[in-house]
């Protein structure tokens, strides 16, 4: 079956677009989740919608299994192909096909990269509300398929809030698209919610319309010190009520965080150590606004609320805050590999759950090191945890217990990495019963033959 | 069939909570959208959730139709009943669960009115972010089953952008539940999106939980004329990079609109009339941005820009704008009913749907009396026409030359209002055959037997 289908697809497409198994580069035998590489039956390269349409149509026919691959920078397992798997990427179905000043809106092919849309968007003063580390590998189907997060979600939300209009390819061949300009459109469901963080398991999206967002201009940043992660939400409250023009920034980095960045990575720390909780806060500024984040925080301290507080006088100063915040890009340098997570708690649960961390975390892994950061406002926390020695077993033990803690703090187990291939399992921390079936049926709907990303997600 | 259901109902529920044919209560025979008023087979006061689920379960042996009702301030009939159906009303599942200044989120059932969540919200010093005029009648559940508008979407999107967690019923009375208080939850499909905007076609919304936005304070308005609708879209552009805390309100009034208000209901013009439009704009003040408004004005009037302007200088200032916009609701005492439309144009060709609206009109309906005015910056215009004479014909040939003319610039027949049963027959105009399949798929798989809020949407 899968060779006849391959067959069918090199007879539509023709062979320059089609690398059977023994040609595929190795580029697509993984994304970044740290799988062990596999090569998928064949590669496919389709240019238009209509090939996909075909692709889709005739697997359809042959209940041939496909991967869609993107920019392969997915950490879950989304992309990552298996053996009987014909994967198709989008990297040829580049391009931005309008950008619409009247309508503060974008549309671009599926495999676009998001820097090329960020860019595009600036050229025209406009912001990309999507940003996250992979932009220039990252595509921004992928970024709608999986709902991505990323450095923006406290000002203009996940990937979701910006999504106007899609083109997609079900699971049988069919182009449904409605590329919708418009902020308001209630004739009839709005379809185009089911595929925005379904990781490419209900159908492939091909187009996507994105509203921009005014650009934006003098950054404000600050380093906070505070004594708890009630401190800091409560903090996060205050400057919301106090800045009109809003935050764009609030990233937590827990005190074991901070103590490595400063002692281990040797970076010389703007406030010191010792804190429970520091914050990197960044604020729009603008004429009669530059003082307000400074003013707000000399108010802060002073009444104790917050501990010790700094705000940057310069880019380089806004440049060493941001360097403790990506230290943790450079721990592979200095440690051994860990487990990392994205998971997100309740704000009202967040200061137990990280109590319960502390505690747990020393107890059933002595001696490992592990630090917890990420997005505070969002709700969502990284955590990395290094045992001492790590086998397989340390691994899924680590991941039983961080994930258990998560379910039972009401936390989701992604917060914006996806469930992909690697936290399946874990699906049911996060989800109650009828929950999985109501997905189970939406699966079974528009993939009857659970041909598009199988095993992924759910 | 009918009979044994609502024996079934009586019995599991108590006879104080069904009032069977001939003793519903006329409020219940119709929703605030003009059809005649019918009685439905009976009318169903559950007060908890599982006595929803229990008669949707015994509904759903029966295939028993069902209609929910909520406010019953819908204007397109999502909630008018039929004579066959039972109508389940959620006015006694009323009431806040929890406000969590943490999280700044806040859960109710979905009967709760809205003004009460707003006020809750207000004494919690947050913002609830959905407004409309029905505030004090219409519920939380019916403003999530409808996606509502209103006038903070600008600023905050439609109600799909506040929703973060959704408790609901489905057909077969299984209750769905994740009533999630976190900004980032990737944990598998949102299915809750598959229900905000369904207007009751899917399943029954019970219970809700909302994210809260910050309060804002000073509120500066202005009212400033142009001379046309590509005009204003680069004022509105000007005003968004301006102003870093951003716009609250952009309503537009063309001329036709602002005549009839200082002249037939003899509001006195703050401007001259003679402009092509009018534009309500109100922006958040702070300390520092007082003048940012009055000051962007300034400079647009010296460029030729904008035509004339004139901002707020008390709330009596304020108020008298408002009123303009508002007099559209005095209509019924000076004209005899025409037909009320709530379109999305895409902001680069409203400018020619203008055009092309001004040109059609007179020329089908002669001698009819026609507005224009609405949410500009969402792409939202309501239209108000009122042919010299109505018959039955009439009405109908001026829906479908309105929507005719929506559709061919690639417009929404329903902006915020919902499809219900008055624009089913028009939901084409707007939508792809591929779109419409689509739903259809999403309906009969989550209601195969077509019992929920049957004909209406799709």
């Amino acid at each position: 079956m899968s060779v006849l289908a391959l067959k069918e697809i090199q007879d539509s497409l023709g062979a320059a677009k089609v690398r059977p198994k023994g040609h595929v580069p190795v580029r697509n035998w993984t994304d970044s989740s740290g799988k062990e590489p596999v090569e998928p039956l064949a590669l496919v390269l389709p240019t238009t919608v209509e090939e996909i349409s075909t692709i889709l149509a005739i697997c359809h026919r042959h209940a041939q299994p496909v991967v869609t691959q993107g920019g392969l920078t997915g950490l879950a397992g989304g992309a990552h192909p298996s053996g009987g798997e014909i994967a198709i990427s989008l990297e040829r179905m580049s391009g931005i096909e309008e950008i619409d000043p009247s309508s503060a809106t974008l549309t671009a092919l599926a495999g676009t990269p998001l820097q090329v849309i960020q860019d595009a968007a600036a050229s025209a003063s406009f912001i990309c509300p999507i940003d996250l580390g992979a932009r220039g590998s990252c595509t921004i189907g992928g970024n709608v398929a999986t709902n991505a997060g990323g450095n923006q979600v406290l000002r203009y939300g996940m990937t979701r809030k910006s999504v106007l209009g899609l083109e997609v390819v079900l699971a049988d061949g069919t182009v449904v698209r409605n590329l919708n300009k418009m902020i308001k459109n209630n004739a009839g469901y709005d379809w185009t919610q089911l595929f925005i963080g379904s990781e490419g398991t209900l159908g492939i999206i091909t187009r996507v319309t994105l509203a921009l967002q005014p650009m934006l201009h003098d950054i404000r940043g600050a380093l906070i010190a505070v004594d708890s992660t009630t401190d800091a939400i409560s903090l996060l409250r205050s400057l919301q009520r106090a800045l009109p023009a809003g935050l764009l920034v609030f990233e937590a980095m827990w005190r074991e965080f901070y103590e490595i960045a400063t002692t281990t990575l040797g970076i010389e720390p703007p406030l010191e150590c010792g804190h429970d909780l520091y914050l990197l806060v960044e604020a729009p500024s603008a004429a009669g606004l530059e003082n307000a984040l400074e003013d707000c925080l000399a108010t802060l301290l002073e009444s104790g609320s917050v501990r010790d507080g700094v705000v940057a006088k310069s880019e380089a100063d806004r440049r060493r805050f941001w360097a403790l915040r990506e230290s943790v890009y450079e721990y592979h340098r200095h440690f051994p590999p860990g487990v990392g997570f994205d998971i997100s708690l309740p704000l009202d649960l967040m200061n137990d759950a990280i109590a319960a961390l502390r505690s747990q975390l020393p107890r059933a892994f002595p001696g490992a090191v592990w630090v917890a950061f990420g997005h505070l406002a969002d709700s969502n926390i990284h955590l990395d945890v290094i045992p001492r020695e790590m086998t397989p077993e340390t691994y899924s033990e680590i991941e039983r217990v961080v994930y258990d803690l998560t379910g039972s703090f009401k936390g989701s187990i992604s917060a914006e990495h996806g469930i992909g291939q690697l936290k399946r399992r874990y699906l049911d921390r996060s989800r109650a019963a009828p929950e999985l079936a109501l997905m189970k049926t939406l699966k079974s709907t528009l993939d009857p033959s659970n041909m598009l990303n199988r095993g992924r997600v759910i």
